[in-house]
């Protein structure tokens, strides 16, 4: 019989078929595909710098002058960004409703200058400069009061709009909390002031002990199928030791290494499939106003990393009920992932 | 400056883009268009009666046979159901997570004999019928004790997998809340308990009030643009006097006019574009593990219609933020629906 399971981290419910068989074309099949663009009309390689806003950052040699070639990395303010720097929030009434000015960040991190190559085929070294360029970011913005939230988000495979395939995260400062890290901040509160635990730590605990959802795993880490997935293929990377802020963690290395090899594993096996990868932090606990309320968050929330391979369509039954129906039981995805064979 | 509003029925925030121009050309590629089926492959037509699993209810003549020709409505159990009707819900621990067997209703309402014929075709009459025929089918899935809400849906357009385009609605009864619903309930509760008034009451009074973001209003109810909506053209149809149970509703003719015109202007301005109707409704109160919580839901849950047209595609932004971004403000919106001009 199918199940319909309970996501302890969003409160959301899952529909998973347990029954359902597929074949390996059949399972590539549900996801999105990529698309190609061409290298001579890409802004982010290396040589067309002139042709993107002034960077931010680079990591580039000593003495080399910004917005020049031979760098490894470069963070850029977005082309047509969607909320603004300068200005006050301005939070007011509109009515009966909430309104503030559309103020925040939105920055690109062009994660390497080459055009084909992206996080499976980056080294260990590299991915280590591109998540401490991470680091670094969210640490800059979070001295921002203004911004409650620092999200960052990789988008593989599409280019359509302004999107470009040459690899490259999103990062984005907002006024609010973004209500899917909200819903989880508050659930993973209410967990610990019911079991005075950590429920990523139960989690964590839990894949362990049972193996069975764990795609890889070393002293540092974990990659797992999560329970109650709503997208097949769904997989999260997570530290083991309890840890609040990405921007604190010292095992990069650790880390570059589970990531690549995640990614390997999911191009291989789903034959390169479009994927979405968020890193699920801790807010800015700086923002006075809010102090009171995040007290116990260093205690209950433990930052991780979620990818999510893109699936081409959502049936009208999902669409409809806002109840996700993931075809691949997580425990059968984990095996796939984990022995790189199908069947 | 672009705004960020917050919506306070779901509490979600969405930046809404103030100064986009739109030629009506590019508003209307915004949409995804229908994918038409041919008539004689139809199980759901007039005639093709034997090729549905046997019906639960049909609105036909007196006397007249069930599964055979002449009927103006037709309830129909899924082909494929996802969720099963027989058995235990068994509530039950997987190691630190919760799990249910997948038990629930799965139902088909076919809402006309005729193919090509949908909302903005139908009579007042039939749309009276077709309401009537929802409120029959949910007070009988709210007697079993197994199902905490009936979810109705419509969607309209797309023909992939094993959806159709012929006119149809699907009921599920589920043993859960779905989150989207839940979300709802739990924001009104708290409106209510900080306000001692219904949050959707407050907005009836407000958008007639203010009227710019007014579609059409009788006596009994309002269509209007939500005013953070996170979708171009979103429109709820919601009673003015409060009510938590739509199936206790008995202004169905009012309903049936108002959704007709709607639909009609939606299918002109926006040239015929897919959308998904979800009825928003008071939960199963008869459950009885439940009933303490829902003590105050006659005072502060309000039922209406979402009808929002299906966008072609959401940004890599929005994709990874997960925070939607509406390009067509709402005000602008509900201008054009009004007017049912363009500039």
């Amino acid at each position: 019989m199918n199940e319909l399971r309970r996501d302890p981290v969003s409160g959301r419910w899952t529909i998973v078929l347990m029954g359902k068989k597929f074949r390996l074309e059949d399972l590539r099949n549900l996801f999105q595909p990529i698309t190609k663009q061409a290298v001579e009309s890409c802004p982010f390689c290396e040589n067309n710098e002139a042709r993107t806003p002034s960077e931010i950052y680079a990591l580039r040699p000593p003495g080399s002058r910004p917005n020049s070639p031979n760098w490894e990395i470069r963070v850029i303010p977005d082309y047509y960004p969607i909320l603004q720097t300068h200005g006050d929030i301005d939070n007011r009434a509109a009515g009966i409703y909430d309104v503030l000015n559309g103020i925040g960040a939105h920055e690109i991190l062009i994660e390497h200058p080459s055009h084909n190559v992206n996080l499976p085929e980056f080294s260990a070294a590299h991915t280590v400069d591109v998540l401490k360029t991470m680091q670094m970011r969210i640490i800059a913005l979070k001295k921002d009061p203004r911004f409650r939230y620092v999200l960052i988000h990789k988008n593989y495979g599409e280019a359509t709009g302004n999107t470009l395939r040459h690899a490259y995260s999103q990062i984005l400062a907002t006024p609010i909390t973004p209500r899917r890290i909200r819903d989880e901040l508050l659930n993973a509160k209410e967990y610990f002031s019911y079991k005075e635990r950590c429920v990523f730590c139960d989690i964590v605990d839990e894949e362990t002990l049972r193996q069975k959802r764990i795609v890889l795993e070393d002293q540092n880490f974990i990659a797992f199928e999560p329970f109650a997935s709503g997208r097949s293929f769904e997989t999260w990377i997570m530290p083991r030791r309890h840890e609040t802020f990405f921007e604190t963690n010292e095992n990069l290395q650790s880390l570059a290494e589970m990531l690549i090899a995640t990614m390997k594993k999911i191009k291989t096996l789903l034959d390169d499939p479009s994927y979405i990868i968020t890193l699920h932090n801790g807010p800015n606990i700086s923002v006075s106003v809010k102090r009171r309320y995040w007290k116990t968050i260093r205690k209950d929330y433990h930052w991780h990393f979620e990818i999510v391979p893109r699936l081409r369509s959502r049936s009208s039954f999902e669409l409809g009920s806002g109840i996700p129906i993931n075809p691949v039981a997580p425990e059968k995805a984990a095996q796939i992932l984990r022995e790189e064979e199908w069947e």
